[in-house]
Parts: structure tokens; C-alpha cells; sequence
């Protein structure tokens, strides 16, 4: 998977963090995570295409997370995309809808879906699932995780053992399928290892620390996590309902995530801040990194 | 009076050319032309105040023109803004301003007032009035002039010879108000010279070469016109309701206008097109220059 930071600032941009989008690469698509203002613009100076986003997800409506969707929608119709756009978001994303097309002349020529969605599994297809969940924040807000589905190891020797020959029958077996061999069913669990997990992104969106943040978080192998705000002025991440370094830091530490990345980073603090920042957080949780924009990393 | 172009695309941008915007600094106020998405990033990167900007103008509803008022609007109360905004448009504006208000969470807490115009005199002040023309799209949309209110020159060794006091007199007479003096009054138009025309800047917005255009842009000190396509494509002006850069420099010439600026250029064209652009412009209207994102000029 290739996790692309388009957008790294909070409610206020600067000329170094655009407001927050974050795409993910994985699985033959490209799935965006929030669309700030600008965040074509950001798509352009990155390897993202934007044609290849299948789905967009929005994790509440405040401007910074949703302003760049109207530009982002007709862009791909004025450039001839044809195929399907889905849009998941919290209660309120029909009223975005209607906005969005009634913003000006809005001419979009392709499907897209929008769908109101909730806590619970979102996509659950062969390769991954994309689950969501409510957290803390001033307004209603989802996370979201996407975890790949990843095979059991196929026991090659268990399977010549078994008499299956080598070839396609390995393959059907592997993928779960049972095979007759010599009138003998062979059944894919004889011959598959323990379930493996896959690899599980988290992504906070604008959140209190809280215990929902943490159990959904669990055992993620990277977890993306707001930060609005350096301890110091925790009052501040109180009152807006948002998170400090230190508040992400622990969530990462307390949900047994391998890897934390710190985003939505207020731009009052210049960059001394943000070492401050980082510094604070990995103290507590060692493998921390400062997301910047355009930032590309791959797991 | 001051030029920022913000944008300087057409409905497709690039790394190098955002959506259309242009600034006016002139009279200690900052208007404001256009508002593509991503306007308030690259004032970011200019001289404009986003505080200090007090009008917009909208020349149409396309998209292009228009997405980056959302989130203009929000950041400015975000940063504390309580100074009224005018924003000013063709009919159409008050359904942008429903949408502008759903499109999630909009919290703007400073007053905003949006004005349904046609084309006629729009700002009539002490210092500048502000005009607006239907020009011929492929939807109603607006050209705009600003041309200064140049005071006649006052004739100093006259207003002596008249017995005027050197002195506060002569400031009152030189603004239009009769003074008297030893019984005798002195009216300004004895003391003041022919009526001068003051700078004046005219924006075609979106359009296709038209008699109204070059009657609106009559002796600008500086015409800024669209200039989408260069001419091998004029078929596609005029599908899409635009003008070539020679459509552009013609209306130049036949408007008497000074100095010409083309923009919303169209992001097809390279480099090597850019210059194409610019000689077969020159070649109709030699003092014409090629606009490029955030480029300031002073007038």
C-alpha cells in the first residue's frame, strides 16, 4: 500500500500544509481519505491519478475536510472519466450532495454514489475491508480503517501429501475452494496455515482522545492520527475537540499500533514547533513520524 | 493601482496556472475578480490581504470562476474578520449563497451581502465607479471595468488671480465646493481644468469577441481578456463561448485600449504554445503581455 498525505494542515492552511486529504494506493484503486480545498491542485504535484479514485471518504463536514470535493467531481467529468465514483460519509452527506450541485453550474458526467454511513463494516470485498467508526469530535465524525485480507499460508508439502498435483488445484485450494482428487475431497483448511492479518491502516480523522479511538485502532500497522495541537495548549484541543501529539501518541501506544503518523497540524506553530511536536509524541511512542504534505510512504 | 493575478486558467489548471482570480489593489481597498478553488492558497503566496479584500466580483457561475469562495469566505472569519464583504454577481448569485451556507459546517461571522447584478454602474464612490456588461458566453456572464474619478488639474495661478487665499481654500475648491472670499464667491469650475479620465481597468471574464465587449473595454488603460485558445483552435472558442488570443488583441485595438493582458489560458497548450499565443496576439496588438500565475503589475 502507498499512503500519499495531500493535505497536512488543520482548519487554517499555510503555504507548506494544504487543508487535509490523504490518498491510499493499494489493491488496484486509489481511495481518498477527506478532500480539503486545493486538493486537486495537491493531486497534480503528486503520483496520485485522479482518475483512478474509486472512492472518497469524508470523515465530517467541516470546511476543511470537504471544500475541494466540487472541483475535484467536475475536474474528472471535464476530463472524461466514465467510470463509477462512491462517496461515504456520515449522516448529512446528501445535504453535501445537494450542494455540491447546486454550487454554480455543476456538470458531472460519470456516476457517483453518495452513502450515508455509520459505525460498522463499509466495504467488505475479496481483497480488503474498510470499516468505520463514530469518534469525539465537536461535530459527528467517523474514522476509518482499511485492512487487507490476507491468505493463509498454502502448505505445499500437507498438499502433495494429500496426492493434490501440483498445479491449478493449489491455487483453487488456496483461495478457499474444495478439490476432488482420485474421488477423494481435499478441503482448503487441510492444506492452509493460521489466518494471517493483513496490513491495517487507521485514520483518525478530527478526534478527542478516546477509548473508541483506541479500540478501533487495535493492532493497526500504521495508524494516521490528528494532532492538532502541541501538549502545551491541550486546553485549546479540549475545546475545539481535537487531540495533541501526546493524546495521538498514547492512542498508538494503548491500541498496540506498529507505526504512528501525526497529521491535521495547526499552523499557528512554525517549525520549531513541530519538532517540539514530534519530540513529545515519541516519548511515548517511539515509531513517530510528522506527516508533511506530498508526503509518500509505502508499507 | 496594484494587479495580482491569483489564477490564470481556464477550466482545466496545472502545476503552473490555478483557476481564474484576479486582484485590484486600488483606492486602500482590495477587489477581488473571480474566486476559482484554491484562490485563498495562492494569496498565500502573493501581496494580497485576504482581510483587506472588501468586494468580490463573479463574472459567472462556471465552476472555475467560483469554488474557491467557500472556503475564502470561512478562512476569513476563522481569522477573526469582522469588516463587511460585498459580493457581486449576475443573476443566479443568491442560489451560490444557499450552497455556499449547506456546504457542511459554514460558520461565517462577519456580514456578507450578496448582490444580484446586471450590467450598468455598480459602485459609483467618491473615488472609482465600477461597471459591469453582459458579454456573450455560453451562460449569461459579466464583464467588469474599475476606472478612477480623476480630479480636473487646479489652476493654481488662477485661483490667485482671483483673490483665493493660498490655503485650505484651495483643497475645497479643487473638490467641487464653492468658497467665498471677500464677499465674492469662487466657483470650482473657474479654478479647475478640462476633465481628465483616470486609470481605467476592464476584465471580459468569459467571452466571445463581441461589439459589447470592445464598446465596454473603450479606452482602457488596461484591458485583461480571456484569451482560452490561440487561433488554429478557434472552433473551439467558439463552441465553448471563449475568444482566441487574435480575438482578444482585435478587441484590444478596436477598443482603443492601451495595454492588453491575456489570461484563462487554456492549460493544453506548453510552453512553445504560450509564445504562439502571445506573437499572433502581438502581431494585432503590440503592447500585450501573457499573464501567469501570481505576476503583479502596477498600473
Amino acid at each position: 500500500m502507498e499512503i500519499i498525505f495531500l493535505g497536512t494542515s488543520s482548519a487554517v492552511h499555510s503555504k507548506e500544509r494544504n487543508h487535509p486529504s490523504i490518498a491510499i494506493k493499494a489493491f488496484g484503486e486509489t481511495i481518498l481519505f477527506d478532500c480539503g480545498e486545493a486538493t486537486q491542485r495537491q493531486i497534480l504535484h503528486s503520483s496520485v491519478s485522479p482518475m483512478k479514485i474509486s472512492k472518497i471518504f469524508i470523515t465530517h463536514y467541516h470546511g476543511d475536510h470537504i471544500l475541494g470535493l466540487p472541483g475535484l467531481l467536475q475536474s474528472m467529468s471535464l476530463n472524461g472519466r466514465e467510470s463509477k465514483l462512491t462517496i461515504y460519509g456520515p449522516k448529512g452527506l446528501n445535504k453535501i450532495k445537494d450542494a455540491i450541485y447546486s454550487l454554480g453550474y455543476c456538470v458531472i458526467e460519470y456516476p457517483v454514489e453518495f452513502i450515508e454511513i455509520d459505525s460498522g463494516i463499509i466495504v467488505d470485498n475479496e481483497e480488503y475491508f474498510i470499516t468505520a467508526q463514530r469518534v469525539k469530535h465537536n461535530t459527528l465524525s467517523l474514522a476509518y480503517s482499511i485492512e487487507e485480507k490476507k491468505k493463509p499460508r498454502f502448505l505445499r508439502e500437507k498438499a502433495i501429501e494429500l496426492g493434490v498435483p501440483v498445479g491449478p488445484a493449489f491455487g483453487r485450494l488456496h483461495n478457499g475452494e474444495e478439490v476432488e482428487i482420485d474421488g477423494k475431497i481435499i478441503k482448503p483448511e487441510q492444506v492452509l496455515g493460521e489466518p494471517r492479518k493483513g496490513t491495517k491502516i487507521t485514520y483518525s480523522g478530527d478526534t478527542r482522545p478516546c477509548e473508541e479511538m483506541i479500540m478501533f485502532a487495535r493492532d493497526s500497522t500504521l495508524l494516521i492520527h490528528e494532532s492538532t495541537f502541541i501538549q502545551k495548549d491541550s486546553i485549546n484541543a479540549e475545546e475545539y475537540g481535537h487531540s495533541t501529539s501526546v493524546d495521538a501518541a498514547y492512542t498508538a501506544r494503548d491500541s498496540n499500533s506498529k507505526e504512528l503518523i501525526l497529521t491535521h497540524i495547526s499552523t499557528r506553530y512554525g517549525d520549531e514547533y513541530a519538532d517540539i511536536m514530534l519530540k513529545e509524541a515519541k516519548k511515548i511512542f517511539e515509531n513517530t513520524k510528522l506527516a508533511y504534505d506530498l508526503m509518500e510512504i509505502e508499507l
